[in-house]
C-alpha cells in the first residue's frame, strides 16, 4: 500500500503530517549550483548517484541545473524508476545477478542507455545468456577495487583479462572501469583522503593505460563521492563523478574535515525529517514521532536542526528520545521540528514522498520514485 | 511505486528472487501453538503488536490459531492498515498527534473497536477537540512510565489524576493502563529482567488499585514483550501480553539468557531474508545483494542461516560482505542464503511483500500491508 502524501502544496511547513520528508529546495539548488561550478574547471562530468535520491524529478533537476549527463544506480529497480520517469542514460555501478533481473536489465536497454558492472566472468557468462534470451546487447564496465575491499577484481592486468573479455564477448561491449573507492569517503581528515584517492588514482590510471595499449578505450572511468570528489575530478584520470550525498548532505558527512582542521561546508543540509513532539513526560525530555523506522541510524543518530543543545539520544521503532541541560520544558506537544539524519540514503528509502520547501511553505510534493527498489 | 512480488507460489524456494522476506510458516505456525500453550495456563490474553509485522494477514492468523484477542500499532496508519482487512479489535499503544492524524483515528472508530494512549491532559484536550469535529467517542488508556523511560505518566496519584480527567471527558472512555516496560526485553540474564518486572508489577498493582479505589475499572493493563512476556502474564497484573517479535524471532531476541545462562529457545526463527551473493572477489569473502537498506542493522548485523562460520560483517546500502576463516571459495556467484535479521521489525518494515516458504516451496504472498505507515 503506498503511503498518501503527508502535505499539499501551499501549506504552512508547520501544517504538514509528520513524519515526512523535507527537502529545503534554496539548499538543494545550491548545492547543484555548487557542484556544477566545482566540476566546471576539470572537465569531469557529473553522473549523479541515485541510491540516494530515487527519484526521477531530482534526477531531472541534476540533470537540468547541473548538467548531470545521466544517474548511477545499484538496482535494477532503481534503473527502472529513472529510466520510466524520463532519464536517458544510467549505469548500474554494481554486478547484477538473477535471472529475473537481468531480464529486466535487457528491457531496460531497449528504453534508454543502459550500463552495467562485472568483476568476475561468470558474470559475463550471465549477461551473454541474458542477451541471448531476449535479443540485446549491453554495455559493461570493469569493476575494479581501489581500497573499497568490496566488489571489484584487482586492478593492472586482472581487470585487463576481464575487458578484454568483454570486448571478445558476442553481446557485450566494453565501456571503461568502474574505480569507487567508498571506504575513503568518510575518512575524516583531508590528509587521509588524499592519501587514499592518490594510492586509487595510481591503480586506475595505469589499468587505463594497459587497457589503451590493448586497444580499449574507456568511454568512462567512474567514480568518486561527495568526501573526495574534488580529488577525483582533478586527478584528470576519471570522468564521470558519482557522488551522490552532495545534493542533500547529511550530518555524517558533515563531520569530514578540510584541510585546516574545521568541518567541511562545501554544501548545506537540504535534506530533513520533519518530527512532530508527542509526549514530554518529565523537565528535560521529549519524545518525537520518528525513530529508527523513520530515520537511518547507521551512521549515528540524527541532529535537530538549529537546536544545537537538543540532542536525540534514543531512537526505537517509531519513538525518538530528545533531552537537553537545564531541566526546563522548552519543548511543548504537538511542536514540530526539523532533523537532519545521519544517513541521508537509507532516510530517504523509507519515504514514498519528497515535500519540497521553500521560505516557510511547502512548494511541491513528488515521489520517491525507487522507494524499496531493491531487486 | 509499490514493489513487484519476489515469487510465485510454487516456485522452489531457490528461483525466488531476491532481497525478499521469507516467512518460514512451520516455524512461524509454531511459534504462535508455543505462545498459545505458554499463556493458555495464565489467563493473560494474547494482543500481538502488529509493529513486527505489519500485515492483517499474520494478524488473521495469529487471532484463529493463536488466540489473539486483537493487535496493537504504534501508528494510526498501521491501525488503518489492520482494520481495512479484517481486524475489529486494535489499541494505539501511543500518543497520537496532530489534527490529520486524529481525524483519521477517529475514522476508524466507526469501523472497529479503537483505543488510544495519553499521558498528558494536553493529548485529552487534542482528542476531545478532534471527538467534537467528528461526532465521535473513543476509549483511552493512561501510559504510566514502569521504567521504559520514554513516554508515560508516573504510576499511582499522577496517573489516577489522569484517568480521572479522561473519565469526566464528555467524548472519551476510560480503557485501563499501557504498562510496557521495553527497556527490560533485551536484558541479557534472566534475574535482570525479573528484577525490571517485579518493579513494573509493583507499580502497575499499586495503580491498579488505586483507580479501583475511585472506582476506575481497568479492562485493559497491558504491556509485556517477547523478552519478558511469561514474567507479566504469570503476574496477575496484566490482563494483555502486546509481544510482537516472539512469531518471527530475530537474532537481537536470540541472545538473551535463561536462568541457567543457555540461550532462550522458546521461539525458533521464522523471519529471513533471502540474498543472493553477487560478487566472490577473493578467497575468503563473497559479497550480497543486501545491505542495510534491505536488513536492519539498528540491533546488530545479521547472521548467516545455517552457516555459522560464515559473518556478514558489514553492511552498505545495497551490499553485505560475508567473510570466513580458512581462505577458500566456498560462495559461488549466484547461490543464494538466508539471514536472520538482527531486528525483525525494521526488516519487515523495508519491504512489501512476504514470501511463505514450506518444505522449499513458496506456499503464499502475502503484502506487508502497513509498510511505510509511519503517520
Amino acid at each position: 500500500m503506498l503511503q498518501t502524501p503527508p502535505a499539499l502544496p501551499g501549506m504552512p511547513e508547520d501544517e504538514i503530517d509528520t513524519p515526512a520528508l523535507l527537502l529545503d529546495l534554496d539548499a538543494f539548488e545550491r548545492n547543484l549550483d555548487t557542484m556544477a561550478a566545482l566540476l566546471a574547471p576539470t572537465g569531469a562530468r557529473l553522473r549523479a548517484h541515485a541510491k540516494t535520491h530515487k527519484s526521477a524529478t531530482i534526477a531531472r533537476l541534476q540533470a537540468e541545473r547541473a548538467g548531470a549527463v545521466g544517474q548511477c544506480v545499484q538496482k535494477v529497480g532503481e534503473a527502472e524508476a529513472l529510466i520510466w520517469g524520463g532519464i536517458g542514460d544510467v549505469i548500474v555501478t554494481n554486478e547484477v545477478v538473477g535471472r529475473e533481473k537481468l531480464a529486466r536489465l535487457f528491457g531496460l536497454t531497449r528504453l534508454a542507455r543502459v550500463s552495467v558492472c562485472v568483476d568476475d566472468p561468470v558474470q559475463i557468462a550471465l549477461l551473454e545468456g541474458a542477451a541471448e534470451a531476449t535479443g540485446g546487447r549491453i554495455e559493461a564496465l570493469v569493476e575494479i577495487d581501489v581500497g573499497m575491499e568490496r566488489c571489484g577484481i584487482a586492478p593492472g592486468p586482472p581487470a585487463v583479462a576481464l575487458a578484454e573479455r568483454i570486448a571478445g564477448s558476442r553481446h557485450l561491449v566494453f565501456g571503461g572501469l568502474q574505480a569507487y573507492h567508498g571506504r575513503a569517503q568518510h575518512l575524516r581528515r583531508a590528509e587521509e583522503r588524499q592519501a587514499a584517492i592518490a594510492e586509487a588514482a595510481e591503480a586506475t590510471r595505469r589499468t587505463v593505460e594497459q587497457l589503451r595499449q590493448r586497444g580499449l578505450v574507456c568511454r568512462v572511468v567512474g567514480g568518486a563521492g561527495t568526501g573526495t570528489f574534488a580529488l577525483e575530478a582533478a586527478s584528470g584520470i576519471w570522468n564521470e563523478i558519482q557522488a551522490g550525498s552532495f545534493c542533500f548532505m547529511d550530518a555524517d558527512y558533515a563531520r569530514n574535515l578540510e584541510a585546516d582542521g574545521s568541518p567541511v561546508s562545501t554544501f548545506r543540509h537540504a535534506l530533513f525529517v520533519l518530527a512532530t513532539v508527542i509526549s514530554t513526560p518529565r523537565p528535560g525530555l521529549a519524545v518525537l514521532d520518528v525513530g529508527h523506522k523513520g530515520v537511518a541510524v547507521d551512521c549515528g543518530l540524527p541532529l535537530v536542526w538549529q537546536m544545537p543543545d537538543v540532542r536525540y539520544v534514543g531512537a526505537s521503532d517509531e519513538h525518538g528520545k530528545l533531552v537537553w541541560e537545564g531541566g526546563d520544558r522548552r519543548l511543548a506537544i504537538g511542536q514540530k521540528l526539523r532533523l537532519i539524519p545521519g544517513h541521508c540514503d537509507p532516510t530517504v528509502d523509507r519515504y514514498d514522498w519528497y515535500v519540497g520547501v521553500r521560505g516557510g511553505r511547502v512548494e511541491s510534493v513528488f515521489p520517491v520514485d525507487a522507494r524499496g527498489a531493491m531487486r
